[in-house]
């Protein structure tokens, strides 16, 4: 689907879930898609128990009649595998496929990701009806993908994966005294004399809440444990496809910044990155670019798929508002904006029954044409065929990088201490958002990848770090670099033991700092950040977190303007070897403005350039093609029409209008434009 | 006790239970309870352990004494069967009898509540039990009524309840393959291939809180279920003591709104409703008038029971207030002007320990005369013996119905969206209060039952829909009804499956519109209402939700007043046949007033005219006898003293002062008037 | 350590875990901690594992290597008995040791406080482990004291739990009759035929949230018997040392108030009392007060051992906000202005892995002596080292008493009923708090001790009380006491039965009144209690609940201001015999001043005298050596710097300066000083 030489346009389409219609409303179905400009459709996402109705029987039939049905009408296919939810006979008979809670629950058959990575049964019969699909669809030239599982989640705790848990720590850690030193055992009394001694971490061993636990390295592993495990969920799978098709392309949609899988584990073994596109009413933009743009950043080398957006509502939130006319039009072209080939939604139909009929979907329970939300899918439809292919695989060219990690973020989040506000993912995000509204390019990926690239990187609350990870830190910046990193960073190493070295830990060095204390400043009891001179000169709320900085090296930015810290530094900047590291030892309000100058500065005295000057609610990015033409990619996120400077040459691709340097162009609320140059 | 020639006035009394008490304290009580005018009490509600100490053995010695102690002071008896809770031995021995929580737990002996419907112990020795007292008791003259359990609750999630489920689901279905059609089973892969594969829907299963799941309709039914399978040990009770008594009365006591329960699966089987009275402080005068209204419309053509309410304070409620001086007398007099004819307490006698012990009761802990709770109780008692069997046994006379079922309270309380903050019940009480306030009588009645009688039936959120219910809608508009319904009616069939006829689906037609889309409207931004001419004419707060509607037939009668469907329709009107449909797209705000004069004009318009005009806080019904005779309450539910006019000649009961044509009133607050016409 | 002669000064230091350390970073922490003025260390509070890898082998090397190098050192030593949490083993071959939740389920091995009180495993293992060390260590003589276990809590609900209960239950109640009688079982149906009958009352019998339950009066016997439960847990490792060291002294470090445990039952087999102080950022100056008098109180004959707090941040609160410079030291001579002859941290030396990484200690994770905590730490060593002994072993001389007991919170925590926000912790914290304030010396002490020295008497909420302890305050009172109750005192006797003699029930002679009827005050409408004249005169906010009482003898001090309560008795004062009996009807707004003025007068009237005259923010008390030496501590606890009046002459013996009569001291926020006089 993404980088295929076949696929010339933007893929229009998504979930089709036939199993819930007769002939007749399929066939009614067809009538309709067509004319919202589908030509994409996901498939099998549910229907294992169509497939398998008991242990040995196969049932394609049903199946064979949808793809062929839908090859008719010249759609392609994105063929799931059906594996994200068993088929009832299954769990009656090999109770071993079901799940045990936190709780310690045993669970019966019933919901969905409801099977156990380290079910027998389940690494048997997923990648054999993986196989199976690959061996009967394989020869449709329409099938663009295979999409295994959906949204895989969640975490198992029964007896089958406490034997392959304490066989993960046996191969990770080879002795039981390594493991006691490395996860601190002396702590509590809590040594561990035999791997069989080695509890799953739950709410009837060291946890009490879902973030709460008293060994937080236990649940770090844990969490390592089952991300392991649930790709190899996938791996099996995608094998299966392979063995079949040693060219099939394979995928699995993704959720951003889901906490509990450190989706850069399932990157590698992914031929190009999907995601579901779900944000709240309450979302801003900048968030929900964020969400793409760590998306993007598994793999930064090619244009991603958006698999599942809604329509008009979802159904699972506490207020499920209608989108508003032009908002899924305009989401969709920010999913493109931010790099990706494909606009598909969750669904094509909306379901009659269960938890999900109150979702959206392109076609309502009343299946008309005339519905607004059809009206509005069919024109992105007619629109994105007149665009053709112009910016497929166009990538965003970024000289800044933004460091985000589930490792850190776990690391976070099961601390006891400092604050319960402190949220690693806010945190990442509120530096991304700077970089948004400055329409500056920037990439976020994994501290684990290279930062030749960049000329700026940001490392917001990079709690958890390896020596190794430091060390590439500490040369990007000896060779020129300019790095920033803020409280909570350089405090443990990959074991979440804490630095011994004056915090940043690794990074103080770079940093030229000691963080001697953190305070935690209580709600609606802020600091400030006190500025005298500059660019960034000004008094801006510093909340959260507060690092009392003792400079080694470092020059002062910044002073906190209250408590017994008063006039400390908060924010600093240290000379290092060629480059600069900047050190920010608080939280910043995201509505402030600091960031926003701050990053500006930062990003300007680096010499990178923003796409467009900012102007408020106008988003710009920009995707370049392999053979350097622009597309520069301006919405407004707004409610009021907004004029823009353009000072290119360039033509606007969904009018076809001709711009000239200099020009000023209006974009109404909630509109897009396009604009390409050479 | 209702309907009973016996009985010459409204009973005054209630719970007495006597086994928490010494046989000197039992001997002030009977000296004490004449002295408040009380003639009946309830015994034996929580007895079984004292009855059937254990398997072979039964002791009614003491019960013996208590009765003839209370029948000797020649008081009345409601004669409890014991089996709201079993006997230790019997969990001991017996713990099938134990239920299951919905968490999976089987639980030990303990609290109330607490046997499986589907224990084979408890259908063995609750009918014994209930059959021995009527054997014993079935010659007292003076018991009136068989209470039959307690404030019957909850439900069991244990492996009995599974193999009944199975078979529930069996005698309901037919086959798998329906099961799974009706189910929506494709969904999810939740195909079940056998009726072994069918969960319970637990917290180990399908849903993960109280009221969320993923398949609503397997929920719905396992509360159908479980209302079945509670009306079955009702009537398992019941026919044991029919067997020895074939005119005995039987009834339970019901909690009006109860979500646990459909309560129209009870009122075939019992002689006569009976229910708990017991609002919070917070609730208003209306929504008292509602519960009561609920129930009485159960068993429509039959003055009800009010069985139990405190007479000072409750123990359960986080704020357990006073009765201020006077309310007692006044709550007794709302349950009587809404057709009660009998006046009873929980309890006679304060308990000394365990969770009911800071409930209040006649006698207080200090069993003195000389409390205010006491002293208020004796003054009413003196005023209902003077009063009589004055109205005893009228009933309300309505023309108009509100609509008001347990399946459409479940299907909307489970649904995945459209808004959390859309309460079923709530919805049905906004339009109920409408019709209190303007002293409008109106039933409230189950959809299942004939609406021959009515010139005006209003259904709020009508959800859930027979076929058969919507044609008897359709069928009595076209014969001249007047009919009202509102945003989420018609959404699904009785399997929860959404119409595909657009909303409101099988009263689409007789509303003559469309509802295209239902927006959720968030906390603190409402939409409005806006009505620009006539008796309606103002600007009103929409909340909640908002439907946007076309018209089919329809005429507007108000538009929203913002957003993007500004100027649309959100109340419509349609004439159809002989009658007229009304549709309100939207919730409103039960203070602006907008509900009130909509039901005013909707009920004038058809003829139906207030007992009384509307005067703030005063809240009026009426009784009319079998001969004709009208008794007027006139209550004043306020703080201030107020003036009503009284447009007829009357006899006013209590003070027995004659009432000229034209007469003002003075009604000093949380007073009462009682008057009597021809 | 507390009233040892070889001790010469106030002990300092704290919990060293040399467990979780290299060699090389125990030598350096032996630098460090003597440059900080620490001479005493607890060693061994979580080395069970290490001590005793398997269950034949112990291993005490590495400990006798730390107490080697601790004693080289010349610190003094507490030296605990590490069974806080037992060893991975114990728990894999002895599952007998792990607790059961509230929920019914059996934890696997996990974090700590985690073993059962009726384990025989935990039984046999844990004194035989004290009974070791005493052997092995009891030669050291510079090992001070014995701590037993650690903060010592939860409750278990296994089966061998059960088992104990029944017999408990056997023992208190003898038959199964008069435990029936006692627990009023024939409410709801609960007859016990036979011990086994009787369920752990827990979240599958009688209770469904930590603080609800059916059955009260279980409940609390389950508190008692876990209470003597957890004593013999600790007995049984005392008499294990004991048995070897006849002279050892004991102690285990208790938490104040916390609600699970009856600390009254731990005292008399304690040395002396330890405590752990870990007040919440939000917490004022006079709750910390509380807690400490709380502690005091335990033992009022001597002083008490300050065993944790820690000098900069906890890990465990949602804000760890860091303690301000000064405030560690106020915090110190806090205690000991309360009667601490300690000053003991948790902890020496930061953890690094684990739940406690981010809880602060002396030596940071960077181990640097030029830390404000560190610098801090060692300034009060110094300062500590100069008072030597001056105050060592003085006490608080005081006249009067508050009443605290854990059954009254018990029965007052678990009630159903009347108010939800009636706290029984906070009522008597606040009239502490008008005593601290005041500079008033007062113990907080259990009603089971002698009144004998006292001439006021206070005794908040005192619900539950014994016919014994009600004669006492009787006496007390007719001897010429004054004593102080309030609503919800004497409701019931030690089986939570309600008194049948008129609130406050045993308590009702000697205060003269009768409280018909306790209101609940809904939050945010207070009513009023008003006095007209006198010292007291004023109106105040009357909260949470508000009795209406009828004096049979007392006088009327004070009315209420509203509803239809108004002007009826809120505070009444009966003369009784040669003393005095207050009530206050009502719960009192801490900040309204009226407890203040009302202690203040009470205590005046009884010719009790403050230390010095109240002043904002300035707490004072005073403690008297067994020669009459007075030591007045002066506390500025507010951020403004103070000018105190003395009207003796003394010695600041901070400052060695001499103060004349009538002097004006200046005192700094956040500063101390110490008077001396004779």
């Amino acid at each position: 689907m993404i980088n295929d030489p076949k696929v010339k346009k933007v893929l229009y389409g998504g979930d089709y879930n036939p199993e819930q219609w007769s002939i007749e409303e399929r066939n009614r179905d067809m009538e309709l898609l067509p004319q919202a400009g589908i030509d994409t459709v996901t498939l099998n996402v549910f229907s294992w128990a169509k497939l398998q109705p008991s242990e040995k029987k196969y049932d394609f039939s049903d199946l064979d009649r949808i793809v062929d049905m839908v090859s008719q009408k010249g759609m392609n296919i994105c063929m799931a595998t059906s594996t994200a939810a068993h088929p009832a006979w299954m769990a009656r008979k090999y109770p071993d496929i079901l799940r045990t809670d936190i709780d310690g629950r045993k669970h019966n058959f019933g919901s969905r990701h409801n099977s156990c990575p380290n079910s027998p049964t389940y690494k048997k019969y997923a990648p054999l009806l993986a196989k199976k699909l690959a061996e009967r669809y394989g020869n449709r030239s329409n099938i663009l993908a295979w999409h295994i599982s959906n949204e895989y989640g969640g975490l198992c705790y029964c007896d089958n994966c406490k034997k392959a848990w304490r066989q993960w720590l046996k191969n990770k850690y080879k002795t039981i005294e390594n493991l006691n030193e490395k996860w601190n055992t002396a702590f509590w009394s809590h040594t561990y004399y035999d791997w069989e001694d080695i509890q799953i971490p739950s709410h009837i061993s060291e946890r009490w809440n879902y973030d709460r636990t008293n060994m937080q390295i236990q649940t770090i592993d844990y969490y390592r444990f089952n991300t392991e495990g649930i790709v190899n969920m996938y791996r099996m799978e995608a094998d299966a496809i392979h063995s079949v098709l040693p060219d099939a392309k394979v995928t699995t949609n993704l959720m951003s910044t889901y906490p509990e899988l450190d989706y850069n584990k399932f990157a590698p073994y992914m031929d190009f990155i999907s995601w579901d596109n779900y944000p709240s009413p309450n979302d801003s933009y900048t968030r929900v670019a964020f969400n793409h743009e760590v998306m993007r950043g598994l793999k930064r080398d090619k244009p991603f798929c958006l698999m599942e957006q809604t329509p008009s509502v979802t159904n699972w939130q506490p207020y499920n508002s209608l989108k508003r006319p032009g908002v899924m039009r305009l989401m969709s072209y920010q999913a493109v904006a931010h790099g990706a080939d494909t606009v598909l939604f969750f669904q094509m139909r909306r379901s009659r029954g269960c938890c999900e009929k109150f979702h959206g979907a392109v076609i309502d329970h009343y299946p008309s044409a005339e519905t607004r939300v059809f009206k509005e899918t069919a024109a992105l439809g007619k629109e994105l065929k007149l665009l053709s292919d112009k910016f497929i695989g166009s990538l965003e060219k970024t000289e800044a990088a933004i460091l985000f990690d589930w490792n850190c973020m776990w690391g976070v989040m099961f601390s006891s201490g400092p604050s319960v506000d402190f949220k690693y993912t806010d945190e990442v995000y509120k530096y991304y958002d700077a970089f948004c509204k400055q329409n500056i390019p920037v990439d976020v990926i994994s501290p684990d990848q290279s930062l030749d690239k960049y000329k700026v990187v940001i490392a917001p609350a990079l709690y958890m770090i390896s020596k190794e990870n430091a060390e590439k830190i500490q040369r990007f910046v000896q060779n020129g670099g300019t790095f920033l990193t803020t409280v909570m960073s350089g405090m443990t190493d990959e074991n979440d033991l804490v630095t011994d070295k004056g915090y940043p830990g690794e990074l103080r060095k770079v940093c030229g700092i000691w963080a001697e204390e953190t305070d935690a400043l209580l709600p609606g009891k802020p600091n400030s950040v006190v500025i005298k001179d500059g660019s960034l000169k000004g008094e801006y709320p510093a909340v959260i977190l507060a690092d009392i900085i003792h400079p080694d090296t470092a020059e002062t930015i910044a002073v906190y303007g209250s408590d017994f810290y008063q006039g400390t530094p908060v924010i600093t900047k240290n000379s290092f070897g060629q480059g600069k590291a900047w050190y920010v030892g608080t939280c910043a309000d995201r509505d402030s403005g600091l960031l926003e100058k701050l990053i500006l500065s930062i990003t300007d005295e680096a010499g990178i350039k923003p796409v467009l000057p900012s102007v408020k609610d106008i988003e710009v990015t920009q995707r370049v093609s392999s053979d350097g033409k622009k597309f520069i990619f301006i919405l407004n996120q707004g409610t009021e029409d907004k004029k823009i400077n353009i000072p290119f040459e360039a033509e606007e691709l969904l009018t076809s209008a001709s711009v000239k340097a200099g020009n000023d162009l209006m974009i109404k609320a909630k509109d897009v434009l396009i604009l390409c140059r050479n």
